[in-house]
């Protein structure tokens, strides 16, 4: 083969690369196609320095796994994607009881979430394809990605996102000047819309798990995390879970590295859902392979998904990694996301607190121990969702620019207890 | 001298490092203190990475030139901050008609704005003098900053914002957990108050300028602009202007840099204000090197300021790099930032987009040619003032989830010009 072609997840068949567009024709929901590397050709068994790019500060750096033109660099320069950071979170790990608890922060990419990564890949291809439009339906984040990365390029962008959509998103959307349809309905009704679209009008799809480059560019998150650890393998990664896309680019990026020689075993994959929306959870708990849909109606706005896109191949993930998928209650995702903020300087929006509020049940039932080195994926911008997580707050009272009136405020700030200014003060 | 000491930006009295807090107290207005360096023992004329920790991806990878103690480093990797990207924006060049336009993207700091790295810097200081409390005015973003690091390490934090700060700006402030004190008046008027109650209740005061780590922290970005171009300076460099500190922070690091023997020369800075709050180019205009305070009021919130707290040096600054101060009409904030981000996919506030708006003129008046290699520090996320840059967009309308209503609403959105859907779509 090539260096690079396609596999149905669901039927193994195989795929030349440039000879399919998303799916799998024969097999049911219309199996997810998976990048099948050469990796002997690719220069397994060599350190990873003769492979990665050390010098490219992007997800880039990874480009010789990735299946693209090497001479097609416009929209890798564009909007730098990517190499975010990774480093450990001492004061919220003490607070859980954790040893080695690492957040890789995804909300630093250039639209806020990881979803740049899938965005950056699906544009660079379109290039290449000679594409001129570009659609996507999503529950917001990968719509902004792609909105985002065809601002860069210019190339036209469609979105289309369900109707309740939280207000910043969608702003975030009509800033980048993509065509937003925000659709009546969910974001499973927003899936169908954008793919029946795209299919009458030639529009190129963008959407998770359809198009088979959005795990492909999810992957360079998992091998980021495995480099910042000097490629050794954490032994959990948590993430949460709506398509279930993310996991499975995650777990592509780990197979990669290991088929590459790069580490000696896989961490185990963690999923956390809501209560609220968890069909992949719910499959899991079965024991089956198929997902059933469900209802999805989680204030997580990013992971309320009832038919998730890519569950076949995240309940193979989670199973191959010897991982598990868990469910948080609705009641504690909106407060976790403020105590996460509050103990880490970090603002997260609901879906990335799930895996934070989980970690005590995750504790209790003993998928994870205190002593592991655990990483958990800040997916996406707290900025995104201020209003969301942030509802009911009073709004902050003028004061008058005076020591008395300043003093009254933080006496009654902090209820009768004036913390900051000593009682003689 | 040991390896640092301070020096007084008025009056040239030195001070040990220790032996002062804030400013000089002899000069008017608190002469602003200045780091001075003994350039031989920190390695001058070796090569950057003899002295630069090269594999550290944050603003400490430059902690040899910063006045911290080596092993305090809680601090810095509670939350890293800085090696933000810079990459060439070859789109946003083309249309503006210039050859070698860099984005420096200050937004992908941890709280979104370049002022995490005074922050860092103030908070690591804080935690080796064994303060408590850390109090700041700010028109948003410094206190922002100072809340996230709070956040992140424990520390108390007090900020005093404008009655106007943007919605967005404020609920964030909230979310870190900081007491936000929303001060009736301007920003001048938070800045007297914090002062008076920094003084009264002896919180560590961080205010930008008054503190002096605030400008040393900044110094960082211009050394990574430097390092991230391979040592070689810019032509120019155009950043927002209001108290006048990031300037002075940038002159900071690239002083460093010629010192150390690392650059030839010092780019030229370029700062832009509003012609709605340009008290620093007014004093620039009348040839002086005293700021008279003005009335101020941007829309461009960040930059919004009437009394600078760093005049006299940013003058300075400006002066000894050939550089210059210009403005832009307050009328072209808001649309060139809504611009900026079409061509780009980086969301702008309103105060970063003001050096795109002066590349016209500055061409005009042969301030910068259109064949010289320039950086445009982009200082603030522009998820942080959606509202503003997007007052009067049109909330987007609700589309039933047929093909039929979409292709109608195309049509609509693109004024009767279906650019989407194919005539005989
Ligand atoms: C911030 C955030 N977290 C998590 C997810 C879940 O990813 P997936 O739907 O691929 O499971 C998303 C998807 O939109 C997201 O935007
Ligand atoms: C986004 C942004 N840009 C520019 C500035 C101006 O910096 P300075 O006040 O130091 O001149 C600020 C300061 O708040 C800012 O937050
Ligand atoms: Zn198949
Ligand atoms: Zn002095």
């Amino acid at each position: 083969m090539e260096h690079f072609g396609w596999v149905c997840s669901r039927c193994s068949a195989t795929f030349g690369l440039a000879d399919i567009r998303y799916t799998c024709g024969c097999c049911p929901h219309g199996g997810r196609l998976t990048l099948a590397l050469d990796y002997q050709r690719l220069g397994a068994g060599h350190a990873p320095g003769d492979t990665v790019l050390l010098d490219e500060p992007s997800m880039w750096r990874y480009r010789r796994l990735l299946p693209v033109t090497e001479s097609l660099s416009t929209s890798w320069v564009a909007l730098p994607v990517g190499w975010t950071p990774l480093y450990r979170a001492d004061k919220l790990g003490k607070q859980l009881g954790l040893a080695e608890l690492f957040i890789k922060n995804e909300a630093l990419n250039p639209t806020g979430s990881l979803k740049d990564r899938a965005s950056a890949l699906v544009v660079a291809k379109a290039m290449e394809l000679g594409e001129r439009t570009v659609a996507t339906a999503s529950s917001g984040n990968a719509a902004a990605a792609l909105a985002g990365l065809c601002a860069a390029t210019g190339l036209r962008c469609l979105v289309f996102v369900p109707e309740r959509t939280p207000a910043s998103k969608l702003a975030q959307l009509a800033a980048y000047g993509a065509t937003v349809v925000r659709v009546r309905g969910d974001y499973d009704t927003a899936v169908e819309l954008s793919l029946a679209a795209s299919a009458e009008w030639g529009w190129y799809c963008r959407n998770t798990a359809v198009n088979p480059y959005t795990a492909e560019g999810k992957k360079t998150a998992a091998l980021e995390i495995l480099e910042q650890l000097g490629w050794k393998s954490p032994d959990a990664v948590l993430v949460p879970v709506g398509d279930g896309n993310i996991l499975v680019g995650l777990y592509r990026g780990f197979v990669d590295a290991l088929a590459m020689g790069w580490i000696n075993q896989l961490p185990r994959l963690i999923g956390v859902q809501s209560d609220a929306a968890a069909a992949l959870y719910e499959a899991w708990h079965r024991g089956g392979t198929e997902v059933v849909p469900t209802r999805a109606a989680t204030v997580a706005d990013s992971i309320s998904v009832g038919n998730p896109q890519d569950g076949y191949r995240a309940l193979q993930a989670v199973r191959d990694t010897n991982g598990v998928l868990t469910t948080v209650p609705e009641s504690e995702i909106v407060p976790t996301a403020r105590w996460f903020t509050q103990q880490t300087g970090v603002l997260a929006e609901p879906a990335s607190a799930v895996t934070v509020a989980a970690l005590p049940r995750l504790l209790r039932e003993r998928h994870i121990r205190r002593d592991e080195r655990m990483v958990i994926v800040h997916t996406g911008h707290g900025l995104k969702t201020l209003d969301v997580v942030m509802a009911g707050s009073p709004r902050a009272r003028v004061v008058e620019p005076t020591l008395d009136a300043l003093r009254s405020f933080i006496t009654d700030h902090h209820g009768g207890e004036p913390a900051f200014v000593p009682a003689n003060g």
